[in-house]
């Protein structure tokens, strides 16, 4: 945790795997520009701990410009306010509208954790921006009052203002079991908002939102495969509430700057749930449309390496996780429906949250503690680290019992060889005395 | 803690300063006067400890009044039998059947908690009647089948004595938060007394509740300002589920004589949930009739200084919970309706528990120990207490460590002095050799 | 604890009670009979612990029989092979698809319970089959395409090896409050499942189920006492989906194998269920299907014996849980036909666990530490002990006590001897000393 310059040199470790293919056994030279290279991508990549370091010593409105952009890429568990900017710009390329919400949301969210006082580091962090961006986006999105309704920023400032405080309150009780609270608080505030106005409101209208109440028509000859390809950057995109494959594939981008890991893991969960959805009999439009995906990709990532130290079988649970995401979705949606709401993204959390309360019995599932969290390829080394230690714990402890034993054989050595001598000096005493005696005798025979 | 009579003088600070006003700079005479008038007002105002110790001693059934009429009033969290005897009276006057429902829900979760041997200084607190009040009486508020339907009163008792078991189940999981119950149990047993029969029952019907299906006609011109102005005594009236204005206006005075600050945020509360009533375009039908004020008047008291000590700051967090409280009670009010249920206080129970679950940095949000929890007066006096001990214990420790700066100093003058003195000492002894040695050479020169 | 043959003698006393009466003062030949019959029923009642051991020596196929018998008895909390025989016998008697599929259930969910590790112990207990079986069995229940419709296998496949890690999550909370998780992860898994494809679902459709609309016709003249009393093996068979008297009746038989205690307060739970279903105006076809029974059948063996040592008190606590889980089984039953859900075991599931977060002041309702409970006769006899164990520890502790008074009393005596003693010989001292002196006086008065 102390050198911030080296997570990314693992971080874009595929980069350099790549450039080694081109040119195997390169000269000096090229080491040495490769290593200047990977220099730069330090300060970009990762959590941008330097340009976080620089910060805190400019002024106020621009500290509070990082804290919005990192909110906003914390909704993908990405703490790196580049990443920030492009999806700002994802955004923007989606609905100006939205994307203003969007970044009213993030600023209130984050004034509104300044004024109560909470935590300075989460709050560099955007870890109490990344409820307002979505309660702002999604307030938007499902307002049926069309776009540039003004007195929308009312209620959205209102329920941005309100996530630190529902955050803190369940932090409180998510911190007994060191859970995070993911994107619970923006989930209960838009819901909230959502049902307390409704669609038949006169300020406030939401879209009309209906239960299923016929069988869907599922003609596997309609199906689109490109639509379907398509599906996996809208899933991505759907995260924020949009459905612009090109805002998606930004979004990819935003991922991968900070942390590849992260951003395989939500490319593949995506995937999963798109063929979740096939396989729940789905409707093709909803596919499409990225409703089975955007609740797989967070989870995927929670689960892939942002909780779970990655290891083969937590790659597998991050897909056993996706796969009862969808299902998990599937059913809220239904459930929600019922109320007029949309299933935000409750599945995500109540699946990752089911998945970090799980206990094993093998050491390959290792959650890491909640305040050692990074970004998977700086939490992976801190793992690796960790069993170094315990495996030189080990050995140092296996030399000393070696040693001890070895001590113990050679301090019994000398023991039976002090025994020995003392038997033999015994031995020839006696025989001296013996033979004292035997003078003795022999001298008073004598006389 | 230790002074019983000492409160009431705090708590009825407001009308001292009434009578300051009238009479400044009083005579010996009147001064005396108004020490015996506080005298006699702290009897009956607080919590009335010196009753509470008086009524000990007495017999068994005239202790069992005691603590029901605690328990009616320690809905609104007044632990005052005159202020339990006030709002009985106000129910009276709302329906007899309604009253009579109470008082038995009341009695039976008592009696329950007694066989079930629970704590007996919260019995004896009301804390296990107040939820058997409200369902007593809100099961005849809902019930369908008329008054004076007396088979009502089985599932009634049946229900009220279950009280004691949930609140202590619930108080199992709160108490690991040190979080109150407030009145979950009553919320939970009578949804599920409702749901479990529903309008279509043949012998408990309830009364049919139905979600909104199309939009209210809300037209500003049609505003009744007078009828507004009554929904806030009648929002106070509906904690127990009554809309009589008058019953209102004396569940205002029984709050009076318990805890002006208390009153004090049962009006404001009230007033905060009519407006957020007319913010979010609910039927003026619905905010007349004083279903936007009870949750927040309820909030408003739990943060406005109950569970909080009352700073400035609390007062505006109280306010924003009031909002939020608002905001809630729609959106359950809603939700709820699809079950055919009233919102009951659960918009009251989950807003508080949020805003109780909230932890900041700053020390003027104070929440008071679950324990040390009495009325809005005295826990600003056991706040101020702590406040000043932890002052003096800091000046304490400032003056030692001042003091002790001091005596360093003082011992280093003396070790100078010490030193110097030494020197001078040895300049004068080296003096004298130095002398000698001179008289010496000089006598030998002199020889 | 230590004593795995003991349990039986105890467990069956009932029927030794019988054959007392048959041959009361029986000869010494009758006596070994008898003696040996108990060490024969022992082999094969409680949890047949010898059985369990000799297992542990076989080859793994044999032991995941053994604990896939074990699973589906630990439904009813019996852990005993020979009763998931005979349950799995009832099931066959009642629907051959349905067996299969509780059967595949209990299987991957035991086996996903390997592959994550989780403890030996609770796998071998069958604490990881239950929920499978449930799983297996409703998802049939339910499902609308039929029997032998193949494809259910893979869903059914996917949440029965989903059950280890909801039970592990859930475990995760409920193990704060020494709280078992009890049937939670079916009814979220068998909810999820439903709910996700629903009753308009082209692959997996689910039967449909409505909320009631209008008044059921309840005449009580055409009451059937016959169906009425067949309704409790009904209610009891319906804990597993099953409708037929008979299998409820094999079922009653499986549970008396393992312990009397559970058998007799699952027929009483189910007469309960019964019971209250009449006083509910529940429709008579509801109460024939015992529906109104099995939640009580299994909250009634939970509370009466099973988490709590058996006294008298604990007895009246499980027949109020009864009524309580009744009433709540028809209010979560009308919520969840809203979502076109069946009511599961939630009904169950949240009174147990409220009956068991109780506390109480009173000793008789003493609640075992989780880890210690296993059928209703063991468990009593460890209450048992701890009774005799605190009562030995008081006597001993009395005992000591009055010895040290006594003692104290002696050396009291002892040390007023001594004084006395001393004092004497002060006195005699100084009369010897007065005499001396006298006799000195004297001298010199003499001389």
């Amino acid at each position: 945790m102390a050198h911030p310059d080296l997570p990314s040199q693992n971080g874009n470790s595929q980069e350099d795997v790549q450039e080694d293919r081109v040119q195997p056994g390169g000269a000096t030279a090229l080491q040495k520009a490769r290593a200047r290279f990977l220099k730069g991508v330090s300060y970009f990549s990762g959590d941008m701990e330097v340009f976080g370091k620089w910060m805190e010593k400019q002024f106020f409105l621009l500290r509070l410009l990082d804290w919005v952009l990192r909110g906003a890429a914390q909704v993908m568990f990405v703490n790196n306010p580049l990443s920030g900017l492009v999806i700002f710009a994802g955004l923007i390329l989606q609905n100006y509208w939205w994307a203003l919400n969007g970044f009213v949301g993030t600023l209130f969210a984050t004034i509104s954790a300044l004024l109560l006082q909470q935590n300075r580091g989460a709050i560099a962090a955007g870890l109490y921006g990344y409820n307002g961006i979505l309660v702002g986006l999604l307030m938007a999105v499902f307002s049926n009052a069309g776009d540039w309704y003004w007195w929308l920023l009312l209620p959205n400032i209102f329920m941005s203002m309100m996530c630190p405080i529902v955050s803190s309150a369940l932090a409180s009780i998510n911190s007994r079991w060191d859970l995070p609270v993911f994107t619970l608080p923006f989930n209960i505030l838009v819901c909230l908002h959502m049902v307390a106005t409704g669609h038949y409101n006169n300020y406030f209208p939401q879209v009309l939102i209906q239960p299923r109440s016929e069988l869907p028509n599922i003609t596997w000859a309609e199906l689109d495969v490109a639509k379907l390809f398509m599906s996996v950057p809208v899933g991505i995109g759907q995260v924020y509430g949009c459905d612009n494959p090109w805002t998606g594939g930004i979004f990819i981008i935003s991922l991968f700057i900070s942390s590849p890991i992260t951003c395989a893991h939500a490319v593949l969960g995506s995937a999963v749930g798109m063929v979740s959805g096939l396989a729940l009999a789905a409707p093709f439009g909803d596919i499409y449309f990225g409703l089975w995906g955007y609740n797989c990709v967070l989870a995927c990532i929670a689960i892939g390496g942002m909780f779970y130290a990655l290891t083969w079988q937590v790659h597998l649970l991050a897909i056993t996780c996706a796969f009862f995401c969808a299902y998990l979705g599937s059913a809220i949606a239904n459930i929600m429906s019922r109320f007029g709401l949309p299933a935000c993204t409750w599945p995500f959390c109540l699946s990752a949250l089911t998945f970090l309360l799980l206990t094993t019995g093998t050491e390959r599932i290792f959650k890491l503690p909640l305040a050692k969290v990074t970004y998977p390829e700086k939490n992976l080394r801190f793992f690796w680290k960790l069993k170094k230690q315990e495996k030189t714990e080990k050995a140092e402890k296996e030399r000393k019992e070696r040693d001890e034993q070895q001590r113990a054989v050679e301090e019994e050595v000398i023991l039976n060889e002090k025994e020995q001598l003392k038997v033999e000096l015994e031995r020839m005493e006696q025989g001296k005395t013996e033979n004292e005696a035997q003078e003795v005798k022999s001298d008073s025979t004598e006389e």
